[in-house]
């Protein structure tokens, strides 16, 4: 048996997300057919988390353990030609049984896109489109609340598992204005289901002006699922990188 | 009777150009809808010129003659509101009865993108993947022969009226590289159908050492139009900008 480590970049807008699913098409249920057909067997892709519905992915890894000893470069090549052009292989590489793809990893980088020209015919797919200019300086001032180590209850999906752990750390959230687009990058050791996109759109709402910076504190600190109400669109997100030891 | 000046962007992927057509969807069917829809008759909508199937657009220009005095800005909104969200109206203008969007047009800037990252899930629909590097200075060297005003029998579709003049003048063509991605803007005082797309493919095959820079001078110099076989994949082209006196 021979565990192999891919890194993969897609397309979300035609997926319903990472998992394999049955009324609807998940990209893992594509990886795995595209498996079949080089290894005649049925095998399981493993990722460093879902990514949902959407959302798009330069950097998502996946392990799978294989039957067969193929160059990483040919199943590279193999996976590529099966695979529909909006989702690519970009490396893979042979790594020790230890390394497990969600288990292993211990930082993710997030970036959001925004773009603040409401009459962008590409947008619809790619960025959240804003109708006015934000205050890009208070959504600075109110990132460095969510910056370090918490209890991120408020910023996460509800339905997550009773027994999950909801302490991850934020190590950076930075924004980049790029000409009319607003880039924000979020990096840290995990995030919960949601949990990107409801920081992401609470720092639009302080933008907006609808929250002042201090109020995204208060809101963290109450540790309710109920207190953020706030959850930005699925196509402004990619996950860029996935970091191993 | 009043003339509206329209600059519209288009993401082309799922329209099959610009001009009506009976078995596809042109954009210009879409936007004479919803100019129905704000003036109760049927109007045409006068572009400065096609663009082919997925071919995209950032500056197309059309014109139309509209029955009722609504002011430009509401007028823009409303067709915003009723066209799909891959077709933008950017802006709307009152224009003389002089004005006529493809005569009057001076000029116009088109922009050709290529990757070489040739694991870009994203490029399918916005750019002509290049599997390896290409030689940008001998590019650069044979763009310097299409310059100017000549024939452009060579560079253009076959299919062109007999009558329709071949002197075409190419002002500008400069490459670009941004990252991963090349830019090739092509400005000139009007293109022949297919001209752009002929004359860029050309330059990748001289960039990819399948031709010899001097190759383009003696192509272009043959005016025949079985001398050019290279046409560049629509979904790289984006018309930027179209000027008027």
């Amino acid at each position: 048996m021979i565990r192999l480590k891919c890194t993969i970049a897609y397309d979300g807008s035609r997926y319903a997300g990472w998992q394999k699913q049955i009324n609807a098409l998940g990209i893992q249920t594509v990886i795995e057919q595209a498996l079949y057909k080089i290894y005649g067997e049925e095998l399981t892709a493993v990722s460093s988390g879902r990514t949902d519905a959407k959302v798009h992915a330069w950097g998502q890894v996946f392990h799978v353990d294989v039957p067969k000893d193929i160059a990483p470069d040919h199943v590279k090549q193999a996976l590529n030609a099966l695979l529909p052009e909006d989702i690519r292989i970009r490396k893979v590489e042979i790594v020790d049984e230890q390394f497990h793809a969600r288990f292993s990893a211990v930082r993710k980088r997030y970036d959001y896109l925004c773009t603040f020209d409401a009459d962008d015919p590409f947008a619809v797919r790619y960025k959240q489109i804003l109708y006015r200019e934000l205050n890009v300086q208070k959504m600075i001032e109110a990132s460095q609340y969510l910056i370090g180590t918490h209890d991120f209850t408020t910023f996460a999906s509800s339905h997550i598992h009773p027994l999950k752990p909801r302490v991850k750390t934020v190590e950076q959230i930075e924004l980049v204005q790029e000409n009319k687009d607003l880039r924000t990058i979020f990096v840290g050791n995990g995030f919960l289901r949601y949990q990107v996109r409801m920081m992401m759109q609470t720092l639009i709402e302080v933008g907006k002006g609808h929250l002042e910076p201090i109020a995204v504190k208060e809101m963290l600190e109450a540790k309710d699922k109920e207190a953020c109400r706030y959850n930005a669109p699925a196509q402004g997100l990619y996950l860029m990188r996935v970091d191993y030891e």
